[in-house]
């Protein structure tokens, strides 16, 4: 199953620099872990924003949550995730 | 240059479901065309709702909106358009 | 997988009296069928809105959309869809 | 009577991480202690974000609000409250 | 139990004077009844707005939403329901 | 002149648990006198949030600011103030 | 006491020219005739909106809402309401 | 002085197609009309919507009213207008 | 040139009392200055809310900047600006 | 390609003066580095907020992010992007 997800993050302002460097360290390094796992397909980011939108396809409901639960700046993301499906109109077979 | 595109599609109230149907059959041709041009990547229905969630890779701006804008249903959606490019932490090499 | 659905009804306006009688009579046939197959567990009415919230186990996020989308008033509706998980706290085995 | 309570956890960004390990392992217990009493019905995860629904069967609105204002975490969420009662297409005789 | 009720009217377009000035009186008589039967608190006017903020005393969820959805208005109304409880702060014993 | 106020609390995350029982402490007692004058006329509790709902009967717009003002959480609270006035439908003579 | 009021004027899209040139004046009519009144003491256009924002000065709630619903318009406008007073800063003595 | 204005266009679904066309190309002649005086300086479309965003230079407020007023799908659109003036960090010495 | 200014005040919860009251006498005697100096017209209280609406009349949109942004509280406020004109229905010849 | 930004500057209540001088006369050089190189078009001020409008004439997606997240309050500001295409009834060949 497929999930659109959308992540806005949020800076806490009272990081230090240092803290906020480790943080982005290890942020990527988790979602580079995903990506190589082939359940995050594709990592966009939004053009001028501190903002991703990402498709991850998944086994369950439960393992998305465990994968974007896992990234360190999950706390400081609002994130919307959108369940999709097939679309009558689609000529692709599949979803990926 | 890729867009990631949400539709919201209201059915005005007033139409016949002769009309209505004739929309959606015209709808679902118009954007089979460009699903076939290549232009028009992922369309995807979000699941539970009359949405989809679409991924078209195009010239410029002016090929997205010639695209969307051709839909018969365009005047009736609420459109959310997104400009996306390369992820820092993304290890594909391109956006698609 | 299971899924809470919020569906909130917005009664066209033009719409007689017999033929709002009939979406409504064709609306609660429908649910039930799915309420009978089994799928879909909880149908509660928000108190005091035209609203329901709705607990549904599918076999897939199209699953999901065939049900909901079958529903007459589907077009006049507004939905929120979620995806639910196993929460750490919970001391239920399963969903449901 | 039933209410179906969305719980969103705001971590607020000045806590060490000693402070909310101490906050979470709290939350858990009072969560449990509700859940096990068989008030707190359903603790779900929103699959994906730092959220969660849940269903309780109380007393009263006064019993609601001892349960919800008892966790830790109370003063840190955005919660929407939500009075339910029987919807005319259900099947099932009770709410639970 | 108690709910604050802030519903916000809106006027179908489409309706003859006739059509409104019936639903009108519809609507005053049936919230009359209600207040004649004790259960109806208080029916105020919003000031400058086509809304109400009302005030019951119910027996369960279920008897609120037997009031509210038997109003002629209630398909045309925007409401908020608010489930309140008993104070720490206050003085008052009882809610009303 | 009658009002219904909504208050939301923010609890500032940043303050000690000592500081936070000082304020409540003192909220208490400016709520309770405000009470006992007979202006502050219904203190509810929202069920299940950090809420409360008010209704107020002051002399003038000036009296309602000295009073919701003068509350220690004042500038912590994302106010909703609403001017009330009789409802034509309504049975009861006056407001309160 | 005095209120300043927004209202935001919704067309009805299924009205003729005539019924919207009649509505137009008789909203005209009735703005001037309560401007004349001394009431209704600032009537501003939003540049570049179908919008105002208004000053009134009046006796009570009751008085506002009887002018603001005496315009013929007012079914199809969205109405903000806020009640105002004396700021500590302001060096007039007098609200207008 | 200038102005930044954002137009929606909300078609009116009752409408027929020679009704549209009809003010489709009034539109266009009204817009065409104040972007030949040099008060409309940029008329440009959101990629992928039913909108515009536009950047006026007029002689004062009332001005940029008459100019969006006369557009025959005034009462149909959504409108932003955003006052913009002089950014300390501007190298340009003028606004355009 | 007039504009109605809302500005909702956020004050920061980690500022000390000392802090506080040093930027609370500034912003009065910055405000001051302006309301002496004949511009700032109006400056309201919203009743019950940290919020004023005021009415600044002046010479540009880049004076209006330099006014507003001279508040101390400036950075931690919430501003709507609205630039107005002659409404076609006021009686008053100018706008204040 | 040519998109109009807006960014809305909330500045971190924790900083101290000099942090936030010096944030702001870093972002200053960075933006008119950008503006000489002749790709940040347009850089307004919104009268009355801490706020800015841009057009920016970029290469790609990734330009406009790689200028955008340059500034260093990047992290601190809410932004929204537009993209934008030529208007039909744009009397101006060229967007800029």
């Amino acid at each position: 199953m497929v999930y659109v997800v959308e992540m806005d993050v949020h800076i806490p302002e009272t990081w230090s620099e240092e803290k906020l460097a480790d943080y982005v360290a290890r942020e990527k390094a988790c979602s580079q872990k995903w990506q190589s796992s082939g359940k995050w397909k594709y990592l966009w980011r939004v053009a001028g924003k501190y903002s991703n939108i990402s498709v991850l396809e998944v086994e369950s409901p439960d393992e998305l949550h465990q994968i974007i639960s896992s990234l360190p700046l999950f706390p400081y993301m609002t994130i919307k995730v959108t369940s999709i499906c097939k679309h009558p109109n689609a000529l692709r077979e599949t979803l990926l």
